[in-house]
C-alpha cells in the first residue's frame, strides 16, 4: 500500500528536524498503520521513540499496536517505564494481549510490571486459553445495560461508561440477575422514542459462543447471523467478553490462509510469512515432503513388482505421469471443494449420500470428457513422434508395424491409457469426496489429512487398474509377475 | 446448524394448524437465517407464502433475503404483484440486486415493474456494474451530513433521516459543495459534547474506494484500515455509495474460496456448490485437466526419448513419480505461499528479490533434509525388497552383485534419486516463488495459472536432471539416445 502523504524518508526527515508540529499534523491526516509501516523500515529505531514522546499516547497507543513484532521488541526495550506504562494504559486489552504473545519472556514481564493490578489478572486469564479459541480473540471491554433502562437513560449511561469499550455497537443487556437477556444494536436504540423500555427493542434471539468455542466457528456464526459483535460466556453462562467483527476478519482470513497451507501441505505458520525465519520455514515445509516421499513407495512398488511387464512393452512407462498427474489432479479439486464447503459449513458430514451422488454424476461427466479427447491426444503424440511407438514390441515378428495393424496397436494403447483416465477419475472423485467427510465426522480438520492421501489412494489405484488392462490387452505379450 | 427452536417439521405444523400468534412468535426468538432454512426445505412452497401473509414485512423482507434462491424464485411465482411489491420495499437495494442477478429474466421483469421507479433506477445502474466490483457489492443507502452541523444537530438528522440506511455507524461528512471531507464514527458522535461542531470530531485521515475497484481491493483496504464502512466514489470524485464491513466478511470469504479453488484447477463457481448443477461442475472441472493432461505431455516426451536408457536400467522407472510427486509438491507448497501472501496484501512483486532469497534459503535446507532421509529410504526400500533391484544391470558379467559390490551400486541409485530430489527442491521453490510473483506484476490473478505451470516446469526439470545424472554415473552400460 502506498500512501503519498507519509513515506519512511519523510518521517525520517521530521523526526531529524525535530518537527514536532508536522509530527502530529502527520497523525491527524494519516491512517495509523500507514505511519506505522514507514516507521517500520527506519533503520535506527531510537528515531521512533521520539514519535512517541512527543505525540498523544491517544494516538501512539494505536501506531504501538500496528508496528511490527520486531519493532515493537526493540522499542520497549529502549523505552522508560514510565513511557510503556503510558502506551499500554492507552490500548485495547486484546491487542495488548496479542502483543504479549509475542514477545520473549523477559519483556513480558517487563509489559506486566507496567499495567495496573486489575488488568494484569485480566491479561493473565486471557493469556491462558488456548489459541484459536473465542476466549484467545475476546476483549474484555465490552458495556452491559440494565433491561429496566429507558432508551434515554441508556444513552445517557453510554455516554459514561462506554468510553473505551471495544464497541457501543452492540450492547448487551441483563436482567437484575445478571443473566443476560438481550442484545441491543445502537442504531435501535437511537430511533427509539426516549421512554421506551430497552427491554422492548432489545433482539431476545440473539446467539451466543462459548470461550472454548474453536474461533473458526465463532466467525461462522459472526456471518450466518450477520452480527456486529458476539457475546462470549464462560462455563458457568456468564458473559466474559465478547469478539466483534472486525477481530473476524482476521480470522476469517488466517483460517484461509491455514487451510490452503495444510491443503498444499505447509504446516500453519504461527506468524505471517515474513516473520517467520528460514529455518523455521524449511521445518514447516520438509516433514510433509517426507511423509508424502513416504506414501509415494506404494507407487514405487507397484511399478518396480511390474518392471519386466514395463520392460517388456516401454511404451506404458511414458503414460505413467499422465495417469498420475490426472488421478492427482482430479482427486485435488473435489477434494478442495469438500474441504473449503466443510469449512464455510455450506454443507456437513451429514449431507455425505447426496454429494457422493452429486460428485460421482459430476466425475462420470469429467472422466467421458477427458477420456474422449485424452485417446485423440495420444494418438496424435504417437503419429507426430512425441512418443514414439511403432508397434515393434507387439507384433509377432518384432518388425515395425504399418498401416492398419499400426493404427490399431497405437488405438488399443491410447484407449487403454484413456479407460484408465476414465476410471482414475471416477475413482479419485469418489475417494475426493470420502475422505474429508470421513475425516470432518470423526470431528477432525479435513484440510490437513485429506490431500496426500487422496492422491497416494489414487495413484495406487490408477497403477493397477493400469497395468491389469495392459495385462488384459497385451496379455499374450507380457511376461507374468 | 442446528437450532432447538426451529424445524421443517415444527414450521410446517404451525403453518398447517394456522398458528399465526406462533409464527408471529418464532420470528421474534429465532434468528431468521434459522427459520429461512427451516422453509428451503418445505415441500409445498405454498406454505411459505401463508407466512408473507401473516407476519409483518419488516421481518419477511429479511426471510425473503436469506431464502435460497431456488425457494425465491417459486415464491415470487406464486405471490401476487402487491405481496411482492411489499416485501421488496423493505428490502435494502443491495440485497435486491444480488437477488435479480440469480432470478431468471421473466421475474426480473416483474419484480422490477413492482418497485418504485425511483428505486428502479437504482437498481439498473447497480445491476450494470461489473461483477466483483466495488460497484455491484455496494449499497446506496447511506447517510450524508453537513460539516457545519454541531453534534445534537447531528444525532437530531440521523434520528429524522437515518432509518432505513444501511449503516448509521459510519457518517459521511460533506462540505457545502458536496465535497467529501470526512468521515465520523458513531461513537465519537455520541461521546461528543453536544455543541461541538463535527468538523472537529471528524475523521480526516480517512480512505475512500472507486466504483470500478475490485472487490478484494476494498476488502484489503477495510481490513487494513479496520474501517466499519467505506465510502465509494465515482469517476467524477462523488460518493456515490457505501460497503460496510460485513459485506467483506463474504467478499473475504468468496475470494479465498475462489483462490483455492483456482489453485485446485476448478474454475470459479458462480454460485454455491450446492447450486452448481452437474453438467455446469463438470464443465468448471474438466477443462483443467485436459490442459494439465497437455502440459504433461512434456514428460511423457522425456520418458519416451530415454526408453531405451530406462529399458536397460529398469531400477530408474519406480523412482520417476517419486521424483515428479516431491517437485510438485514442493512447488505446491510455494506456489501457495506466494499466491496467498499477494492475495491478502503481505508482500508484493516489489519484494520479489527479498522473497526469493529466503526461499532459496528455506529450499537448501528442507533439500538437505529430505535428501539426507530419502537417501537412507530409498537403500531400505531396495534393502527389504519393496523395490528389487540386485545390480545384475550394472553388474560386468550380468549376474547380481553381491555384498559391498551390492551396496555401493545401491548407493549409487539411491544417490541419485536423491540428489535429483534436492536439486529438485531447488528448482520447484525457484520457480515457486518466481512465477506467482511475475504473474501478479503482470497484473494478472496468479492463482489462475501458476500451480500447474510450477508443476510441469519442475516435472520436465526433474526428469532431465534425473537422466542426465543416471549418465554421469551409470554412462557405461546406458545406450545413447
Amino acid at each position: 500500500m502506498e500512501n503519498e502523504l507519509i513515506s519512511t524518508e519523510k518521517i525520517e526527515e521530521l523526526i531529524d528536524g525535530k518537527k514536532i508540529k508536522d509530527i502530529r499534523h502527520i497523525f491527524e491526516v494519516v491512517p495509523t498503520i500507514d505511519i506505522a509501516e514507514a516507521c517500520d523500515d527506519i533503520e535506527d529505531k531510537k528515531k521512533i521513540v521520539f514519535i512517541f514522546k512527543t505525540v498523544k499516547s491517544e494516538y501512539t497507543a494505536d501506531l504501538f499496536t500496528e508496528l511490527s513484532p520486531d519493532t515493537k521488541e526493540e522499542i520497549i526495550q529502549m523505552m522508560s517505564d514510565d513511557q510503556l506504562a503510558d502506551i499500554l494504559e492507552s490500548q485495547f486489552t486484546d491487542d495488548l494481549v496479542d502483543d504479549l504473545e509475542d514477545l520473549p519472556a523477559n519483556l513480558v514481564t517487563r509489559v506486566l510490571k507496567n499495567v495496573s493490578k486489575e488488568r494484569r489478572a485480566t491479561i493473565n486469564r486471557l493469556l491462558n486459553y488456548k489459541e484459536n479459541t473465542a476466549g484467545s480473540i475476546m476483549t474484555t471491554e465490552f458495556l452491559i445495560l440494565l433491561n429496566t433502562l429507558s432508551a434515554d437513560e441508556a444513552i445517557k449511561q453510554i455516554r459514561k461508561t462506554g468510553k473505551g469499550k471495544e464497541t457501543i455497537y452492540t450492547l448487551f443487556i441483563m436482567d437484575n440477575k445478571r443473566n443476560l437477556v438481550g442484545t441491543l444494536d445502537l442504531d435501535d436504540l437511537i430511533f427509539a422514542d426516549g421512554e421506551t423500555k430497552i427491554s422492548e427493542i432489545m433482539n431476545r434471539d440473539f446467539v451466543t459462543t462459548t470461550v472454548n468455542e474453536d474461533q473458526e466457528e465463532v466467525a461462522n456464526l459472526i456471518k450466518r447471523y450477520d452480527l456486529n459483535a458476539i457475546a462470549v460466556m464462560n462455563n458457568d453462562n456468564r458473559l466474559v467478553g465478547l469478539i466483534t467483527v472486525d477481530d473476524i476478519v482476521d480470522v476469517i482470513e488466517q483460517e484461509a490462509t491455514e487451510d490452503m497451507s495444510k491443503m498444499a501441505g505447509v504446516a500453519p505458520l504461527e506468524n505471517s510469512y515474513l516473520d517467520t525465519n528460514v529455518f523455521k520455514m524449511a521445518l514447516k515445509c520438509a516433514p510433509w515432503l517426507i511423509c508424502l516421499l513416504i506414501l509415494g513407495t506404494f507407487s514405487s512398488m507397484i511399478l518396480s513388482k511390474f518392471e519386466n511387464a514395463l520392460g517388456a512393452l516401454p511404451i506404458l512407462v511414458p503414460f505413467v505421469t499422465v495417469l498420475m498427474d490426472t488421478g492427482g489432479n482430479a482427486g485435488g479439486q473435489t477434494t478442495t471443494l469438500m474441504v473449503r464447503g466443510l469449512a464455510v459449513q455450506e454443507f456437513s458430514p451429514k449431507d455425505y449420500l447426496k454429494i457422493l451422488w452429486k460428485e460421482m454424476r459430476v466425475a462420470l461427466i469429467t472422466g467421458i470428457i477427458v477420456a474422449i479427447f485424452a485417446c485423440g491426444w495420444f494418438l496424435l503424440e504417437m503419429y507426430i513422434g512425441i512418443i514414439s511407438f511403432n508397434g515393434a514390441e507387439i507384433s509377432a515378428t518384432g518388425a515395425a508395424l504399418e498401416g492398419g495393424e499400426l493404427f490399431l496397436a497405437r488405438f488399443k494403447v491410447a484407449g487403454l491409457v484413456s479407460l484408465t483416465l476414465f476410471l482414475g477419475i471416477m475413482v479419485a472423485k469418489f475417494v475426493g469426496t470420502s475422505l474429508p467427510m470421513l475425516v470432518a465426522g470423526l470431528k477432525k480438520d479435513p484440510a490437513l489429512i485429506s490431500s496426500p492421501f487422496v492422491t497416494t489412494i489414487v495413484d495406487v489405484c490408477s497403477l493397477l487398474i493400469y497395468l491389469g488392462f495392459a495385462y488384459i490387452v497385451f496379455g499374450q505379450i507380457l511376461p507374468s509377475l
